[in-house]
């Protein structure tokens, strides 16, 4: 006997953001899952997920559907493309897009798939994976009135806070884009911070304390700084938010402001040193490893 | 009748950072000022200072001189120079340096104090003047035990955290150096974001607010941004804490890490957007007009 209600989200990508969103999801609705890789779609199986063969057939009864694509090109493609979903969607069915891709991309999609009747809700998110699996994470909904409600059910599981901060699809990815100008400067910065500390001699433990608890403190510095502490283990430090994340969005970043005609040295200084650490090797690292790029592990 | 305790202090400099720490000291203990600007010496004697007419009367009876100098020429001079006080202070009295001028010149100056049988407590401060004037900066300290405990009645009143990062002179500036890193970073970070936001036409309150309390945040961001919003306004941001400051600040970092071979991208870029504030003629201006530097108001 099931307690779940009536209503179906397809997600759309079971990746590492994905798979834990679905999860959560299923708690209360009734989702199919639809992933390329075999192994994902077993996962979500497990998971309380119907697997489906098709992108197609995952959300032909699909009151919403949930992307959690890499990129714009992605988005393009499980829409538009070859095997795209637009064709196969009810009448009524939104598209929640859930992925930081850039304004513009997201406004171009949304007027394409406003020519077949379907709304997009543009609703980046904010929380790694652990967050998303709890629905704990910070939602930012850029989408009409009408589309926010019939995607409720689900970005009120998914979201902790969920802030409406325009009616039209690209206002997310604008919020999100000065969220990641933020957030990849404030890493880049307490990595510099804890270097220097570290070359001054300093104890890096009581001065990443008094550092986090005064007017140099940061959500980053007090996140990451412990995890960049430890980056000289012999082991590394575990893979919770990938670097590269911070090469695509700070990318986005600079783009973004050079097209409305605003300088941004700093963030570019930042995506520079992001580049610098997957030059080194470290896309797929924590993006804590991004200290080792400025002051290597002495072998 | 005087309820004062008999340990004097003199406070060489009686500027925006002096002025309001002598006044704080005075509640409890007797205060010596000295300034070369006879108006700042008036003010002083009406906020229950002893104004003296030289720096080395000013230090005659003092347990320690608090030196609130704006940067190590001025430190070198009043300690040594042509009206120096190094030969006017009492056998046991310690000087308490309190600003920011970096990590070798506090320890060439200790050195030669040390010379003298005068000892050095290196204390760099953080917070402004209203929070000086309350007791409640936050107070780095590096020194000796014994001088720290001589040290103890000036820091106490000054500091609501005080926090003892090393033993000798040098260890408090290093620690200062971090932070000022971070606090300059922020800054021109929150910038960028909130400059960014309102040419995306976000609404920049909701924004900052919602910036604020996430991933994205930070104290300077919570602190600065606010004034920023307002830095549009005709009759500008009132002036509390002067945009040079990190011209000075962000100069010390890079040339430390420099010195210790380590690339600081990230503060190198921020210091050169202070430098163009500067060159811009804000030099004295409130560091959150930063953001008119890299967005002008539109006249």
């Amino acid at each position: 006997m099931s307690t779940k209600s009536d209503y179906t989200v397809a997600v759309l990508g079971l990746g590492a953001m994905g798979l834990p969103m679905a999860t959560r999801l299923a708690s209360e609705l009734t989702v199919h899952g639809f992933d390329i890789a075999e192994p994902r779609l077993a996962l979500a199986a497990h998971a309380g997920i119907t697997p489906f063969n098709s992108a197609a057939e995952a959300v032909k009864a699909a009151d919403a559907v949930v992307l959690a694509v890499l990129n714009s090109q992605q988005l393009r493609d499980v829409l538009f493309g070859e095997n795209g979903i637009v064709g196969a969607l009810s009448a009524g069915a939104v598209v929640i897009m859930t992925s930081t891709v850039g304004i513009d991309d997201v406004k171009e999609v949304a007027a394409q798939l406003a020519a077949h009747n379907i709304e997009l809700v543009d609703a980046p998110l904010s929380g790694g994976p652990a967050r998303a699996g709890a629905g704990d994470l910070l939602v930012i909904v850029g989408g009409s009135p009408a589309a926010r409600e019939t995607a409720q059910p689900v970005l009120g599981l998914l979201a902790s806070t969920l802030t409406v901060i325009g009616d039209s699809p690209g206002d997310g990815q604008a919020f999100k884009t000065v969220n990641q100008l933020l957030c990849g400067i404030h890493i880049a910065a307490a990595a510099e911070a804890l270097a220097l500390a570290k070359n001054l001699g300093l104890d890096g433990e009581a001065t990443l304390a008094t550092l986090a608890a005064g007017a140099a403190g940061s959500f980053m510095l007090a996140n990451r700084g412990p995890r960049m502490l430890e980056a000289y283990a012999e082991e590394g430090v575990e893979m919770l938010s990938r670097l590269d994340i911070f090469v695509k969005d700070l990318r986005i970043v600079t783009d973004t402001a050079r097209s409305t005609g605003l300088p941004t040295p700093v963030a570019a200084a930042a995506e520079q040193l992001f580049l610098t650490g997957a030059a080194h090797g470290k896309a797929a690292a924590d993006d804590s490893a991004i200290i080792t790029v400025i002051a290597p592990r002495q072998s």
